[in-house]
């Protein structure tokens, strides 16, 4: 019944060989990995237009140098990206690169880093989607959490069935985001230029902070969030078909440019029309003046707020993957790194689902508010990316090796003052919380590798005779057998069947006498059965069946550990549920306090109505 | 560390031992048992106002009579009771008596019946408590829930920690209830005879139905409220010192004597000071206009506050006993059955506050919305309870057995008359819902029933050579032993040191290859080891390893029930709790699905790091 659920909602299961198939055509992966950065264009204007509208409207201005330099860091880092993918075809993530190239360290803070990011990219991601669809139907701005929410299940559901499918729901309005942003783009300029209007609200603009170097830099920090996601093809690089490197480096190419116009194009639109960020975001403001509110201006909204819930889908990829990989190096629990049913790692993707549905309930969905805590991580881990990279040339000194490092070196550079920027911009407004926290999880990472490692450590075969290539002459264990007595039945004849196949050096049934007065009977039956193995009665005037058994067993004395303590468990499995909930649990707690006890061996001899064995 | 916690609010277990001494003295034994009887002097009068006044004022003058006729009925089924009590001094509830003398489906009924009503006993009294405290302090009725639900929560644990203690903290205050009624009563009927008026609030009485027959009967059924309880002395007879019969008749006279004292008391004051039922309890008007609002208008509120309260613990005396021995009769899950830590029966306990609770919330704690499903139960068992003593009278004729016989048919023809009132006046008002209710739940019971005997006639040994007085000889089982491999460890090496135990007709390990490439490199280093017991490895192509296992062992051949699989599955016990969270649950699922697997018998072989054993 729940494997029948399972199917219906997540397909059939995948085969192992399907595996070299789940790889995505360029076009696919651009629209998989790319909807995160694309998606940005959605809020980083607006973001920019926020902070410089503290300083009045003439401020607003200074937001296209502003966004002419984000460009061109984001050319900067796409470039040195492109360094990556060509020395990490089999994917090189933040993570991977810094570990190897500057050490476990490094490589956790950027693990760190971008788990954190991953997460508040679903957040952020979600929170615009649901502010393009509020912007254009107001009367639903009451419903945000709830939309917020629905989107998350539908984006966590479409997941757990796996990447291709994934691809394939996700193309489509990929591409359509970016067709409906060229039209306004290209309509909104023509009409500036031909002398036309875009008519846009006019928000009042008080002056309530002079417009410092300070704040020029916090409206660029808060601008830099169009560069999160830029990494993403480099982290999948085995999502692309053969040759991979090639694919991706052409799709990361092609991404660049596509967002390097989007975000230029929009924030000349916006400052040309003197748009002011209110309550509808700023894109909506420019579509409804450039359009009017009609069909083009709906589709946009839509394609939009799709892109945006699409962007979230990046983390989705990723934060699994990352997980994975951190979980096989024992810094992350086991659990993660478990593949599914469909070939993903379903509990990396339930994680992702409930830490950033607590994140969207906890800043109720409103994207500003979430912005402060964005790309400190990403940053983090560009810049640890590009050094491991710098180091990782100058170790390996491959053909052209002089200018891949003095690319990644340029990269390093900037990405690392440019996160100086953003964390000393945002701080006060929500950086810290980041900046605290990924130390955090460094801890917690070390913490957990040094628990598997104790544990692998203790369970190792060290002696001489049972070293790895020969397990030697292993002796039977010394075995003393207890034979739990409830009722003489069925359950009971199986039970006393099973222990005659033990090579047993003693054996002994015990009974637990809870009225006081049942002992005598059990023992005058038991004897009259002949059955030749002693029975002892425990009283039990507390009433208790298990503690009593736990006192019992927990006293046989055992001369080393070679000697075990095998206890017979005869059980009933009835046949229907009902049965089962008529039916008391005490054997499964006796086997749970059992499984504790030094030395213990349980054997559960279970009688099963149905098939009379 | 959850046993100290137990400890704490429980107190220290109860030996067996003890159980003798667990008896109540008789003052002790009327408080306990009688505070149901005694405490709905705080309701039963207003209850007959409150249907009176649908026929105006000047109707309210009724109830006198229709209290009389109550006290005549209380006295019948007291005597009545007497009887039982000599016949039953093991304790002669209505479901022992009707099961006994008139069949199983009586019994069941009187049973379910009963059962119905302690739970309604307690939402009663929880709510009518409550309202004495708001009556009180009127600005904490919009916590009644709250106030109501603490109560309860209160009387659960201290019918947790045991009969005796319960005693103990109820004695006190019943008596001084009884003490604060009988100053009323003989104050207030003072002030009227000596030509003082009683002043209490002039509530309208706007006349909406003609004082009709069915009005009356429908008051005196009403009223009727204040029986319930009565049975509470012959259901516990077991609980009084020795000998038991004679002290609980004696106190069982006292208490309908008490009983009928207050009762036709409060009636009497309530209708010569024209008291009129409105948000403030009757007894609170009549206390105020007596008193006044002075230091002894407080103590009585706060005696029937808790008498009400203490009301409710009559039913926790009865429900889990009644329930234990309808489970002990196989009619309800044997977990009511077992008796606690504490000598009382801590399901039972448990299950009552749950739905009295439900009950609470469900009605708000408005006690005269729940008063209309009371009463039925009550007076169902009282008719089945006397009509079984007039058969058991006549089929063993002791001496004396035509008065008896006689008393007991006096009760039973006039509790079936009231029951048929009772039914037919409340139908729809409430009764309905426990009348469909009640052979519900003797159908329930019935179920339930056929479930156990079902099961235990499967599991009888029922062959010639089987026999109850003797075993016979028992052949030990063909075994095939199937090995779980995982990695060649400590933990492994036990298990196989443990399968060395094993007298197998075969013996095989199984390995699971998830990856597609691992089961090359463990057969390598499984034939190294030179073990001498075959490897086969499982392709699971799905990455699952529990359902490939389960594939695996259920295609064993089997050639007859006494060819069983023992499964060994090597665990490793984590020593903190830390790993025990970083630890995947694998061998738990494993187990839990080998469990149902026909022939399966599991061996638990555990590596505990703590002990190496």
């Amino acid at each position: 019944m729940p494997s029948r659920i399972k199917q219906l909602l997540l397909g059939d299961p995948l085969h192992n060989r399907e595996s070299a198939h789940q790889r995505l055509s360029n076009p696919v992966a651009l629209a998989v990995f790319s909807s995160d950065a694309l998606s940005s264009v959605a809020y980083a204007t607006e973001e920019i237009l926020l902070v410089l509208i503290l300083a009045g409207a003439a401020a607003l201005s200074v937001a296209l140098p502003i966004a002419i330099a984000i460009g061109l860091l984001l050319i900067i880092v796409a470039t040195s990206y492109r360094q990556t993918i060509k020395a990490y075809p089999g994917g090189g993530g933040a993570y991977i690169v810094a570990k190897e190239n500057l050490g476990v360290n490094a490589g956790l803070v950027a693990g760190g880093s971008l788990l954190v990011d991953y997460v508040l990219t679903v957040a952020v991601s979600i929170s615009a989607g649901t502010a393009a669809i509020t912007s254009a139907f107001p009367a639903l701005e009451r419903y945000t959490i709830v939309i917020a929410l629905a989107l998350l299940t539908v984006l966590a559901m479409s997941n757990l069935r796996g990447v291709r499918e994934s691809g394939a729901v996700f193309a489509g309005p990929t591409f359509f985001f970016v067709f409906m942003m060229a039209i306004l783009i290209v309509v909104g300029l023509f009409k500036v230029l031909t002398g036309g209007t875009i008519a846009v609200p006019a928000h009042p603009a008080p002056v309530t902070q002079a417009l410092t170097l300070f704040l020029i830099l916090r409206a660029f920090a808060s601008g830099c969030t169009a560069m999160t996601g830029v990494e993403a093809i480099a982290n999948g690089v085995q999502a692309f078909k053969q040759p991979e490197a090639r694919n991706a480096r052409l799709t990361l190419t092609w991404m660049a440019g596509i967002l390097l116009f989007m975000f230029v194009g929009t924030t000349v639109l916006a400052t040309a029309a003197h748009v002011r960020p209110g309550a509808e975001t700023v894109l909506s403001q420019l579509a409804r003046g450039t359009f009017g509110t009609g069909v083009l201006y709906y589709l946009l909204q839509a394609a939009t707020a799709a892109i945006l819930v699409l962007a979230a889908n990046t983390s989705y990829a990723d934060f699994p993957r990352l997980g994975s990989f951190m979980a096989g190096d024992g810094f992350l629990p086991k659990q993660l790194r478990d593949t599914g049913y469909r070939l993903v790692h379903s509990n990396g993707i339930v994680l992702l689902t409930t830490v950033a549905g607590a994140l969207l309930m906890a800043f109720q969905g409103d994207t500003n508010r979430l912005i402060p805590l964005y790309a400190v991580g990403v940053f983090t881990s560009f810049t640890l990316s590009q050094a491991g990279m710098v180091v990782h040339w100058w170790k390996n000194r491959e053909p052209g090796w002089h200018v891949s490092m003095a690319v990644n070196g340029a990269g390093a550079v900037t990405t690392a003052v440019v996160l100086v920027v953003i964390a000393v911009t945002k701080f006060l407004h929500g950086a810290w919380l980041v900046i605290i926290l990924v130390p955090v999880l460094v801890i917690y990472f070390k913490f957990i590798h040094a628990r598997y490692a104790a544990v692998f450590e203790r369970l190792r075969i060290t002696s001489g005779a049972l070293s790895a290539t020969a397990c030697g002459e292993i002796e039977p264990l010394h075995n003393h057998v207890v034979l739990l007595v409830g009722t003489i039945d069925k359950r009971m004849i199986r039970a006393i069947q099973y222990a005659k196949t033990l090579k047993a050096d003693s054996m002994e049934a015990i009974y637990v006498d809870l009225t006081g007065d049942s002992g005598e009977a059990m023992r005058d039956k038991w004897e009259r059965c002949e059955l030749g193995i002693p029975l002892t009665v425990i009283d039990s005037p507390y009433r208790e069946i298990i503690e009593p058994i736990r006192a019992y067993v927990s006293a046989i004395p055992r001369p080393d550990v070679d000697h075990a303590i095998t206890v017979i468990v005869p059980e009933f499995v009835p046949e229907t549920y009902v049965d089962y909930m008529l039916h008391d649990k005490t054997s499964f707690w006796i086997k749970q306090t059992l499984f504790r006890l030094p030395g213990v061996i349980i054997a559960d001899v279970p009688f099963r109505l149905g098939s009379e064995s």
